[in-house]
């Protein structure tokens, strides 16, 4: 007689155990993946399965009442206790007595998919670095003695087949009260590093824990700070939150902020206390918008651009501002959240780096990488995250390019004559008539445009990046400014709101004079900055086509936080980005946070990405003698001399011109913005 | 015809090479202790040989006059700035041209013999943790881009072989700096682990580094504090310091700091913080005794008993108070030193504990075995680390047991009347006359008996350790004193230095009052207590050879600072050891402190000293029933039951008996101690 089949759903697998096998190991033995924490005795309920009787053609066989050994006096205990929902069992209690289905709830999954993204079915298996780990540890004995911290790395092997346990001070002082405390029996947080493999125990409760334990996945931007807080057994996020970075009264742009550094002996000093500060408040306060004690947070994952990175870590920025632009490190790092001053979380925390693909190309460029992955996409994918620098990826699976460019903030509503950041009562949308050449918009805050009758009379503080980049690309399709950049008179153009503002002119946008309000103006300084920044974009992206050598991509994602705000046909009317077909241009969101995200889930993933920013293709715009022409040639709007072909199918923009022979003052712009970062 | 043959002195290894091979090539291939840093570039001036000229019967070569390529420019360029010795050449610049005979000068070998013993011939192998390395690191490159420390590793990969360098955030701060100071040369301190075998950078300097460095080797006792500054090029001693353990405020002995953990909620938090900023001023006071910056001083190595091992790490040391006796953890421990807040010395500077032998026997015993080796004696050795609390060795070849014995303060002057620390103006030896039954002593910092006439009025302040085991053992000699400890009547023993207090007598040693100097007595109360510390270190000992199953050992060793002032004839006299040949009982020294430079001159000392410590057979006194009767069996002078045939050879210990009846209180107050320190 052939022993009892076992069948396990939703995955399928099978096999023959012998009677009294639990459930449990026959689910280990078959690689099923059912979550147990407790190391199989009864306490921690992480095993529970689903059972299934009666007859199942589809799988051939019939269960018959008696498939699995009776409820037991532990599963009874737990049940008293806590409570098991119906029809489960404990499948290291039960044992297999004939042929069997058991259902695998996906709560007693521990690999289950988390990190599923809007644009693509890609999962992430979990795996992270922290973990728990419940174990019974011999108790000490005079005539054998050792430390009871030998005795705990002896037991973690013996249960959990775990080796080269290193404990840190912190958590070695709280190591005899706890296993004293739990009769011997513990649960410990370990973090098994993705550089040296070793396990490093970060904390420490008596008996069995029932609390979770967190990680933080932060992308630490030059001018938002934002964090996922992350449950880590599965990889929900409990909490999001930002802050401001602190750093920007030290200056607006990264290379002030070198600059700052360079000029003001200690100024690294002050803006790495200024941001591991700001870091320590964000931890306060998204563990308390979760509920959770910061001291529940074992790890911290760090994105971000290479001049942050080196003030994080507290190094002196001051090559990251010249050529050749050498970091100090460039590898990933791992080293306890105590060496980086982030106290708030817990005392022996752990905090992950991503690594950094060039002095101008940082870890949130590999963290865009990592998460969007151009390096197995079929087809040609340009990735751009728009930010104060723009990272650019261009890529498919058989070779990865990477270049950043430094765009400045003018995509964020700075350097504009009614910019602001984007904050209620800011203009985000904005839409031209091209015949009336009357503006509507959207300010955030209100689902309604202003001429909606319902609109009232919000206050209207100033417009916003993406609202700046839709009254550019707008005002260009109403004919108001032409391919150079230049705003037309009134008469030029046959509306009152252009207005004169010395030489040159100026679009209302909002007039709020008449009711105290401001008067919002799209100047043609503004139309400049845009000019500036979305050329240098646009260069960089083509810098890396020419590596590639094509001169069109079949795809366009956008990142960054910001990136999710723009609207495909505004960017390429702009020519901020190359001509594709306007559905294949798509928002990754904050790909960067997702980037590090799927770093803290996963320690196979962070080995990848090691790998993965070796394999890239590292393009510097600062050196490359093609920059200048192609930024020179982007300046036009949409673009000098490349074509839109996909554009132009669903956009006629008008050939206006209104030439007043100021347009070189651009290209003179252009060069001085490149000098200035070359030899600061 | 064969390549020309060199042959290096004082080694005697030989081989061929070709015409044009570097001395320090040929020294290498051939595994000739040839010191380089700078790797064979002419600027270290490490390698310098000293070739021989002429006809070599002994080696059967004639060197002719151009055996050796001629002196060149890059050691003109050395000799014309800092001077070579004459006779001397470079072995990277100078090249085989012919049959050569090459000395090499005991200042060029790295692996000189250093820590010589006065009692063994045993030479420790340089190999310190801690070793400079010159390096050209590749400049950085937009093309190819890599941090500076990517590229640091990669230099000391390709000329040094060191894989899996690690930089903590300190010094990697200050890696961009000295790379572009040094041109792309620099030297680096690095510390490979003995635990894990990576390569950490501590320091780094621009260029080549003339400068030494330097490691500390501290014996941190629960009295005092003893450390000694090594050069961890050649191992030198270069000064040598000690200081009080400031924790005696909290406590005199290692019970009563137990104690005051347990009593003082914070206590431990307290005694570390105490004992650490001691540890930093020890560290800036022996830096400026060998006029040397501390931060030239890059390890650490600590052995210490396990209570004060504990609160070295800022481990609570309640379960060392109570059994079993558990340790936190018993294993070697390598940690920064800022983890231990021992910031007086290099930031990045790197410490290692040794390994404890269990509860009661610390990592001082550790280091003591790794000093004196038993178990690679030929013949039985017992070894006794005498201090406030005894650490006992015995063993052979076949097998070593250890165990410690809580002796208590009064070999240390403590609890003792007129007792005090060894000081100047502390009796520090004592000889009694059996007939006329007079003392004379001599005190510290005079080199003349009292009886001189030379002695002079000095300033007499009491009795130190060495001091009281004499003054007690001459007193038994001299029939002053019984068997059983008592002191006699001025009537019994015939002096009328035998003066009475209350219901017992007491011997003076000393009567100054008459010129306004204390009175220093031997009272019953001083005999009472060395009985106690005396049977408690003999029955210690008496444990480990019922344990080997011998009744006598071949020799002794008296190690411990203090065990250095101890005359072997009274301590046998007294019966704090077994009986064995008086010219077999020698004197260590500090034989923790010389094992703490052992391991600080040598990593593979430190692995050693793991493998034995797990080969020790550990022996808990405070459980084994025979130590109750062996230590009641001590109590007499020199034994009640046991042989002393070899001191019976030298001296006759008169037959005299003082019986008052109350010697039962030795027993009595024997269990109290025994009492007090497994249950506190």
């Amino acid at each position: 007689m052939t022993d009892p089949l076992v069948i396990f759903t939703p995955s399928g697998k099978r096999g023959h155990f012998p009677v009294g096998t639990p459930i449990l190991t026959a689910a280990r033995q078959l690689g099923v993946d059912l979550d147990s924490v407790c190391g199989g005795r009864g306490i921690c309920s992480k095993c529970q399965v689903s059972p299934s009787f009666g007859e199942f053609p589809k799988h051939g066989v019939t269960v018959r009442d008696d498939a699995l050994s009776p409820w037991n006096s532990v599963e009874q205990r737990y049940d008293d206790i806590r409570g098991l929902p119906k029809g489960r069992r404990l499948g290291c209690q039960a044992t297999v007595q004939g042929d069997i289905v058991v259902d695998v709830p996906p709560e007693s999954q521990v690999h289950r998919q988390v990190v599923r993204k809007a644009a693509s079915a890609r999962d992430i298996i979990m795996d992270p670095a922290t973990k728990l780990y419940f174990v019974h540890v011999q108790e000490p004995d005079m005539h054998e003695p050792s430390g009871d911290l030998e005795r705990l790395a002896a037991a973690l092997k013996a249960e959990w087949q775990i080796d080269d346990l290193h404990a840190p001070l912190p958590v070695l002082r709280k190591l005899q009260k706890a296993l004293r405390k739990g009769n011997w029996e513990v649960t410990v947080a370990l973090h098994r590093g993705s550089l040296d493999d070793r396990h490093k125990l970060i904390d420490i409760w008596p008996g069995f824990h029932e609390g979770r334990i967190y990680g933080l996945a932060i992308d630490l931007g030059s001018t938002t700070i934002a964090a996922h807080l992350c449950d880590l057994r599965n990889g929900t996020v409990k909490a999001s939150a930002g802050v401001m970075n602190p750093q920007i009264r030290f200056g607006e742009d990264l290379m002030s902020r070198v600059s700052y550094a360079m000029m003001n002996p200690g100024g690294e000093v002050e803006m790495t206390a200024a941001v591991r500060q700001a870091i320590n408040a964000l931890t306060v306060e998204i563990a308390a918008e979760a509920g959770i004690e910061p001291a529940q947070i074992l790890e911290a994952v760090f994105v971000c651009n290479p001049v942050m990175h080196h003030l994080l870590l507290g190094i002196d920025p001051v090559e990251l501002g010249q050529a050749p632009f050498a970091l100090a490190t460039s590898d990933a790092m791992a080293l306890s959240a105590e060496a980086l001053e982030l106290t708030a979380m817990n005392a022996a925390a752990q905090v992950f780096i991503l690594p950094c693909i060039a002095g101008h190309v940082g870890a949130d460029a590999a963290a865009v990488a990592l998460s969007e992955e151009p390096g197995k996409s079929e087809d040609l994918v340009l990735i751009v995250d728009v930010g104060t620098n723009a990272e650019i990826l261009l890529g498919d699976k058989t070779r990865v390019l990477a270049c950043s460019s430094p765009t400045g903030p003018a995509f964020e509503g700075a350097q504009i004559s009614s910019g602001q950041r984007a904050a209620p009562g800011a203009i985000e949308r904005v839409e031209i008539d091209p015949v009336t050449k009357d503006a509507r918009f959207k300010i955030i805050g209100s689902d309604l445009w202003s001429d909606d009758p319902a609109f009232g009379t919000p206050q209207i503080t100033g417009i916003c990046g993406s609202g700046i980049i839709e009254a550019v690309a707008e005002m260009r399709m109403a004919g108001i400014v032409d391919a150079k950049g230049l705003i037309g008179s009134a008469e030029q153009t046959g509306t009152p709101r252009a207005v004169e503002t010395g030489r040159t002119h100026a679009y209302v946008l909002h007039d709020g004079t008449a009711t105290g309000g401001p008067l919002i103006t799209v100047t043609q300084g503004d139309i400049r900055a845009i000019q500036l920044a979305k050329s240098a974009l646009y260069a960089g992206a083509r810098l890396l086509m020419d590596e590639m050598g094509v001169d069109h991509v079949d795809r366009i994602t956008l990142a960054g936080a910001f990136g999710a705000h723009i609207s495909p046909k505004h960017a390429m009317v702009l020519g901020m980005i190359p001509d594709a077909p306007l559905d294949k241009v798509t928002s990754a969101g904050n790909a960067a946070g997702t980037g590090a995200r799927i770093a803290l889930c996963s320690v196979d993933a962070r080995r990848t990405i090691a790998q993965t920013v070796r394999q890239i293709t590292k393009v510097e715009t600062a050196i490359a003698p093609k920059f200048q022409e192609h930024f020179v040639n982007a300046n036009a709007i949409p673009h000098a001399t490349d074509p839109f072909p996909h554009l132009s199918a669903v956009v006629t923009l008008p050939q206006v011109s209104f030439n007043l022979g100021g347009g070189g003052s651009v290209d003179a712009d252009g060069r001085r913005r490149r000098r200035a970062r070359t030899t600061d």
